[in-house]
């Protein structure tokens, strides 16, 4: 076992060498094959049984994995991603976007933090740690978080309650740190709920209002009544919930001309102190207060907010940060959405990783001290977890 | 000269005749030249003096005409235009639009109320009722009424004033009567001004609104102040201003993104109770209200209100056509802009025409009997002009 001080050597060096390898197998969302191809390897070899589940139900076939090692509770899984969004134009790039330079100490590449960086340091975590005396370590990994997600997480999920596979705890290695390691532990995720609202009028001249009828004052007291007021203030464990209309188009060239329709796009990002329910009954009886006809769509696609409420796994967490970093991780529930929202339905689920600053973005690095350190909590996370749960 | 109950046979054959040989001659704005010459050879043979103007400030010739028969005051201009809209799709026509069918009694064809039948009227009437004794009768007939307006009407009257020529009262051909013949005069028109109003924000992630700027709450808070009261209660002789926000702009595809910029465009019909200026400073003073930094432009062909205020010119108007209808039109200043605008700046104007609903409509037409009615109005007003003004 590895100390906080010292992460044996061994441990930061295959926790370095994965990462490369898996950011030198290109896996631009949803074709991450290859880079699965390197975590089957790794955890075959370490004696893992490993799955292969391939998905279409977007229309492309998605590979994901499953893996684990002991076959007795309590079962701590690692989860997250190996594909990543488009690197853009690589000549944009310091270093290729796909060959794992090092420089300075710091490591480049696309995916580098959002997440091989993070898979790099799950599997040298748990190979360096071995196969726990009492309990499983597994891996859920996807090649299709970036895009649509229809075939991913969502898609093992189902298989895994399909077969009886039951996981009790799980880690997401998204990167959850603003600033620097240790920042950051998320503890759920606000839900996410977009709509389309249409106003449809009577199109005519200007000059002659009475025999037109515009539907852009409607729109706009709809949206007044929309966004009066705030939607809450916040939850023991969550920021308030936030509606943003995110576009208002009409279209009409002509400045003589009252048009026939016009549209709103708004997105709310919403806590635990609403369902999916409560959330769309609420926003119609807003736009119901403005008093004009008006159609509603709300999108595909919508996610519930989940939430780990603090206890001894988040703790178990918080400590193994704390036992690396010399710091202990503010407990969140900001930012976008994830896949934990998926794995939320089988087990207590919470996230940590690198620091997020330049996940997307050209030039996505990480320092391999991060990455390093990253390993050993993951580590220390499998041996305090074990001692608290297995005991 | 005429009776009101029976117009000279002559009359009615001529106006019909002139508003075909029109019709005939296909002018879609702004290439009126086969029309014109129409009406100039016509004048002409009469024994008026026939200026040919040629403008193009917009970037095409647009021939207009100003003729006239008489040298000493007063002097009755009749004006109008013999530039047309397309006639769209020829096929959807019920006859060729430019070959001026009769069917029925029905005058058909592209400029048949919107104006060639008017300018045939006139013709008929200032050429049956002959030089007057005392005083002039003017044509001020343009090719740009249809299109931008640059080089119509605005030029004549430039050059009219630059050379010292003189219309003491004038009346426009264009169709006002919303149903039948005699319903309506206009004696002015609303002003119309066109505005875009931007705000910029900043673009974000929807999921993190707090480094973001969203631009549509703040137009919104924009457009409802702007449109929270109504401009005025109408004048006198004007029906309420009115503001029409015509088209709102974001283009935004994405739910999950904040949008940088918001438009919205309007535009004001507006009565005499504002002038351009203060016009625009109310619509100032009602965005600053909000609290919102914006940014705002006034687009260009903005034009004032006028008035030919009630008095003896609009009464022998009002006289002429119930001569021949019977009937006293309302005075009105509702619809769209007109030339009137700009010869407001020479002498007192109004317009009297045939039945618009066709107009810029697929199979445009009037009854024949409408146009010999508005040929023998036009020709009772030469009488009762001259009886009154050159008495």
């Amino acid at each position: 076992m590895t100390t906080a001080a010292a992460p044996a050597a061994k441990l930061a060096e295959d926790a370095l060498a994965y990462a490369r390898a898996l950011i030198r197998a290109p896996s631009v969302t949803p074709d991450a094959t290859g880079a699965l191809d390197v975590v089957a390897d790794l955890l075959r070899q370490a004696g893992y049984r490993v799955e292969r589940l391939v998905s279409d139900t977007g229309g492309v076939a998605v590979d994901n994995l499953y893996a684990r090692i002991g076959t007795t509770s309590p079962n701590l899984c690692f989860a997250g991603h190996v594909d990543v969004v488009p690197p853009g134009a690589e000549d944009a790039w310091r270093h290729p976007p796909f060959s794992g330079a090092l420089e300075d100490g710091v490591l480049y590449g696309r995916g580098a933090v959002d997440m091989k960086g993070a898979v790099g340091a799950f599997l040298a975590a748990a190979l360096h740690h071995g196969a726990p005396a009492h309990g499983s370590i597994s891996f859920l990994i996807t090649g299709d978080e970036e895009g649509p997600a229809l075939d991913g997480t969502v898609k093992v999920v189902e298989w895994l309650a399909a077969t009886g596979e039951v996981i009790d705890h799980c880690v997401v290695g998204e990167p959850t740190n603003p600033e620097a390691l240790g920042d950051m532990v998320k503890i759920g995720r606000r839900g996410s709920l977009s709509g389309v609202i249409t106003v449809t009028g009577k199109q005519g001249h200007v000059a002659y209002p009475h025999r037109a009828d515009n539907p852009i004052p409607r729109l706009v007291r709809l949206l007044s009544a929309l966004t009066a007021e705030p939607l809450d203030a916040g939850s023991d464990h969550f920021p308030p919930s936030n509606l943003e209309v995110v576009s208002v188009d009409v279209g009409n060239p002509a400045f003589n001309v009252i048009p026939a329709v016009a549209t709103a796009r708004f997105n709310v990002r919403y806590n635990d102190l609403y369902s999916l329910a409560t959330l769309k009954a609420e926003i119609e009886r807003r736009l119901g207060t403005a008093g004009e006809a008006y159609d509603l769509v709300f999108q595909r696609g919508a996610s519930e907010s989940f939430l780990t409420a603090p206890g001894t796994f988040v703790e178990t967490v918080l400590d193994a940060v704390e036992d690396v970093t010399g710091r202990r991780p503010e407990m969140s529930t900001t930012g976008g959405t994830s896949d934990a929202r998926f794995i939320k339905a089988l087990c207590p689920v919470l996230e940590f990783g690198l620091v997020g600053q330049t996940m997307h973005m050209v030039d996505e690095q990480t320092p391999v001290a991060d990455l390093v350190a990253l390993a050993a909590i993951y580590e220390r996370l499998i041996v305090r977890y074990f001692a608290t749960f297995a005991a």
